[in-house]
C-alpha cells in the first residue's frame, strides 16, 4: 500500500573488502567493538536475528538459518559477489558515504558499482583535519591548509560529518573560538602530536565546525551520549539563520528528543537509520516514535552501515518495514489519508534527502553511476 | 464502551480574536514560533494532520481536506462562528485558561460563551510580578504590592502558573530566598528594567515560586528541557507536606519521568494534554506511556490549546479516543475490569482536576457559565 | 508457545512475617513509603490492578475483587499460608534473596520453605560495613575487618548489591580511593557516627565497590534517579576486563539507557523486573524496549518484590505474560523463528541468571532445597 521505489541512504560507510570469518563478522554485530561476555554471541541481538532473517534469502538461503551456515555461503560466492547481491537487494538507489572511518572499507565509487547505485561522499571533519596536520609544518599552515582542504571538499561532497561532540563536550560551545586562542591550540596539537594523532582538543574541533558550518554544506553531527537537546541545543540556536543545515545522527535512545530538535529548529534535521538497524524486530516502534513531534519534512533514512553489506540490507528493509506497517496503521485507523501517508514515505525515504543535499531527481535504473 | 461525558481543560489559553491568513495559522501549528524550514510545512506534523482530521467536518467539510480549502471555509464562517462551533465540538465542560501570554486572546468569559462551557482562571506568576513592576515605585513597594496581587489572584483564580524553571534553572532552589536577598534583587531588578521588562531574576523567580507555595492554590509548572526527575526533585521535596499541590506541565518527552515525580510525591500531580496534541496519531502510544508509573489519581487532562480553537479540539478528541483505545485494550485483554476502567477515565478526564482545584461537580450544560 | 518453566528471580527481598492492616499493605503499592495524596488510593495504580487481578485467584476469590475483600481472606488465611500459596503459585524456582533491608521480612531459608524453591543471599554492601562499623573500635580495625567480612560474604553469597550510587554520585568515581584517603574517611566517619548511623561517606562507599569488585562477586547496582549510561558510564569503562560482572538494577524509566550499556561493555547485565511490577499492564511495551538494545545473553528477570508475596505473583507472572506477547508476536509476523524465541525465553527466565551466578541447573522440583 505504501511503496517507496527509491531510498536515500543519508548515512553510512563502506564494506569490507576482505573476507570475515565468523568471529570478526560477529563483531560487526556488536555495539562496543569487543568480543561478547563469555557465554553469549552477539547473533543473540536484534541486529543478528535481522541479518540471519533478510540476508540468507539473497543468498539462496533460509531465513533464519544458523550463522555458520551464512558465513560458509558467503565465503562460497566470495567477497565481491556476496556484496553486489546484498547491495543490490537492499532497494537503496542512493549511497551517501562517510570516508573517514580506517579498515579496508569501499569508497563510493565501489559502493555504486557494486550496488548499481549512486554515491557521494560525505567528508569526516576530525579525519581531514588529522590529515592536514600530517603535512603541516607550522600552526599558520596547519590553519590556512585546513580552511583550503574544508572548501575544497565542500565543492566535492554532499556533507561534511563530524565527531566533535563525542570526542569532547566543550566542542559544541556556541560561539566560533577567536583566532588567537585558535592558533595556540593548534600549536600546541601539532607541537605533542605524533603522526596521526587523533584531534581531540576542544578549541580546535569547535574551530573546525564553525569552518564547516561557514561552508554552507550540510553538516552531520554524531550525539554523543545523553539528551541531545541537552547537547546540541545551543548550538542549534547559535547556527539557526546562517544558511547551514544541521543533521543529527544516531538519536537513540534519545531519539524523541533530536525529533524534538527538527522540530524547534528550521535547520535542524534528524536521521532515522541506526535506531532501526539495532532494534531489528522493533524498529517499526521506534519509527513511531520519532515520527511523534518531528515535522515529516525534517527526518532522513539512513542505514548507518558499516562493513557489512548485511547492515545496509537490514537496515533499509527495516525501514521499509516499519514504514508501511506505521503509516499503513494510520490510515487503516483513518488518523492520516492515504495520500498523506505516501507522500510522508517519499520524503522520508528519498525526498527529504535530495533537497537537503541538493541531490537530482531519482535516474532510471541504466543511467546510474557515481555522482 | 469508555466514555468521558465530561471534560475539564486543566490548562490551556484563549483563541486570536482576529482572522487568521494561512501562514498565521501555519505557523500556530509549529514548535519554534519560527516559519518552516524552506521546502516544508508545519501542517506536514502529527498536529497538522490530526486538525486536517477532526476540525473540517465540525464546519461541514471533509476530513483530511486540503489546508486552503479548510482556511478558506473558516474565513466564510467568520473567526467568531468558527470558533463557536469548533470549541462546542470540543466536548470540554470546563476550560482552566492561563492568562498570561501576550496577543489578542480570548479570556475566561469570552471562552466559556463561546464553548458553551464554564471557564475560570489560572494566574500566569511572572506576568503579575511584572504588571506590579510596572506600577511599583520601590523595591519595598514593589514586594509589598506582590504578597498582595498574589493573595488577591489567589482569591478569584484557580491556580498558578509558573515558568519559572524555564526562564533560569535556580529558579527552583528548593528553599525561600532570604529577605534581604530578595529586596537586594528587587532593588538591582527595578533599577535596570525598562518598562514591561520580563523577569528572569533567579532570587526574584524563586520568591515567587514560594510566595505562591504559601497560598496554598495549586500551582502549575512548566517543565524546561530535560528530566524533570533532575529538575522538580529537590524542589518537590522541599514543598512535601506544606498543603499546597504541585502540576508540572509539558513533560513530553520526559513524561514517563513526571509521572515517575507523581508516584514518589504525595502533592505532586503531571497533566497529559500537549503530548497528546503534539504526537496526534500516537496520542494513544504517549498516553499508555504515562500511565505506567502514575497512580490513577495523579493525572489531569488538558489541551495546552493556544490560539487556535482547532487545538482545544484535537487535544480533546485525541484525548478521548487514547483513553478509549488504551483502557479498552487492557479491559479486553483481562488485565483491568470495566468498572475500574470508567472510574479511571472518569478520574484523568475530570474528576482529579475537580478534586484538586475544587471544581463544583459538573453542572448541567442549561446552568453553565463562568464561575 | 514460549514457556518458561523454570524462573530465577535474580532481585528480590523477603515477604514481611507479620499480618498487614490494609492501609500498611497499601503503602507498599505505592512509590514514596509515604500515603497517598488525599482522595486517592495507590490500590488506583499499575502495580495495584495487577495485584487485584493476578493474587485473588491463588486465595480462591475472583480476579478484580475488591481490595478489603482480599485482605479479608488473606487475613483469615494467615499470612504464613497466604504467603505460601502466592510464592508456590509464582513459578519462581529459585530466589535470590537481598537481605540488607530493614524490616522483620523473611531470609532465603523462609523463602525456600514458603515457595517450595530454592534461595541464595545477595549481601547488601552498606549494610555490612555499617555493620562491621559497629563492632570496629578504631579505622584500621574496621577497614581490616571490612576486608574480612567481604571476602567472608563472597564465599556464601551469590552477590553484592550496592545502593551506593544512589547515596552519593561521587561513590562511581572511576577509579578506587587511595589507603591514605580511605583511612582518613574511615577515621572521620567513625568518629561522628551515632550506633547504627549510615554509610553515606563517598570515599568509603567508592572503597566498598572496589572491595567488592575485587572479589570477583557479580555487583549489583541500583540505578538513581537519570541515565545509567551518565551515572554508570565510566564506572564501567573502568571495571572492564577485571572478571566482575555488573548488573544494573531498576533502570525505569531509563531502560533503554540500561539496555545500552548491556550492549556497550561485555560485564554488563540488565535486569527486567521493577519496571515490569510498576507498569502492570504495560509490561510487555517495557519488555519490548529493553530488548531493543541489549544482547539477550545479558538480560535477567527478577521481580525486584519488597515485603507483599504478591509482589513476588506480579512480578513473575507480568514477565511470563510479557514475555509470551512479544516474543510470539515477533513469531508469528515471521521477525524471529520460533526456536529462537524459545532459547531467548529461557535465557532471559532463568539461563543468564544461572550462568553470570553459577547456579546449578534447575533441579527436579522434589531436590529443591536452600542452598
Amino acid at each position: 500500500m505504501i511503496e517507496t521505489p527509491s531510498l536515500v541512504d543519508q548515512y553510512c560507510h563502506g564494506v569490507f573488502r576482505t573476507e570475515l570469518g565468523l568471529g570478526t563478522f560477529e563483531t560487526q554485530l556488536g555495539r562496543g567493538g569487543g568480543p561478547p561476555a563469555p557465554g553469549t554471541t552477539f547473533f543473540d541481538t536484534q541486529t543478528g536475528f535481522a541479518v540471519r532473517r533478510l540476508c540468507p534469502p539473497l543468498l539462496g538461503l533460509d531465513a533464519h538459518c544458523p550463522p555458520a551456515s551464512y558465513l560458509a555461503r558467503r565465503r562460497d560466492l566470495g567477497v565481491l559477489e556476496s556484496g553486489r547481491r546484498l547491495l543490490r537487494g537492499s532497494g537503496i538507489t542512493t549511497y551517501l558515504v562517510d570516508t573517514g572511518l580506517p579498515g579496508d572499507l569501499t569508497g563510493p565509487g565501489e559502493m555504486a558499482a557494486a550496488g548499481d547505485a549512486e554515491a557521494r561522499e560525505i567528508v569526516r571533519l576530525e579525519l581531514l583535519a588529522e590529515q592536514v596536520a600530517d603535512t603541516s609544518g607550522t600552526a599558520d599552515a596547519f590553519l590556512a591548509n585546513l580552511a583550503e582542504s574544508v572548501h575544497a571538499a565542500a565543492a566535492g561532497a554532499v556533507a561534511f560529518t563530524s565527531v566533535a561532540g563525542v570526542r569532547h563536550p566543550l566542542a559544541l560551545t556556541p560561539c566560533p573560538p577567536g583566532p588567537g586562542e585558535v592558533r595556540g591550540a593548534a600549536r600546541r596539537w601539532l607541537g605533542d602530536r605524533p603522526v596521526g594523532g587523533r584531534l581531540a582538543d576542544p578549541v580546535l574541533l569547535r574551530h573546525l565546525l564553525w569552518v564547516a558550518v561557514a561552508s554552507g554544506l550540510p553538516l552531520q553531527l554524531h550525539a554523543g551520549a545523553g539528551d541531545p537537546r541537552a547537547h546540541f541545543g545551543d548550538f542549534a540556536r547559535a547556527t539557526e539563520g546562517l544558511g547551514t543545515d544541521l543533521v543529527l545522527l544516531h538519536g537513540y535512545p534519545y531519539h524523541r528528543s533530536a525529533a524534538h530538535l527538527a522540530a524547534l529548529f528550521p535547520h535542524v534535521y534528524a536521521d532515522l537509520g541506526p535506531a532501526l538497524v539495532r532494534t531489528g524486530a522493533r524498529a517499526a516502534a521506534v519509527l513511531a516514535e520519532i515520527l511523534e513531534l518531528a515535522p515529516f519534512g525534517k527526518l532522513l533514512f539512513s542505514s548507518g552501515a558499516h562493513g557489512l553489506p548485511e547492515l545496509h540490507v537490514v537496515g533499509a528493509h527495516l525501514f521499509r518495514e516499519a514504514l508501511e506497517r506505521v503509516l499503513g496503521a494510520w490510515v487503516a485507523e483513518g488518523a492520516w489519508s492515504l495520500a498523506d501517508a505516501r507522500r510522508v514515505a517519499g520524503l522520508l525515504a528519498a525526498g527529504n534527502a535530495r533537497r537537503v543535499y541538493g541531490l537530482p531527481e531519482a535516474p532510471e535504473p541504466s543511467d546510474r553511476r557515481e555522482l
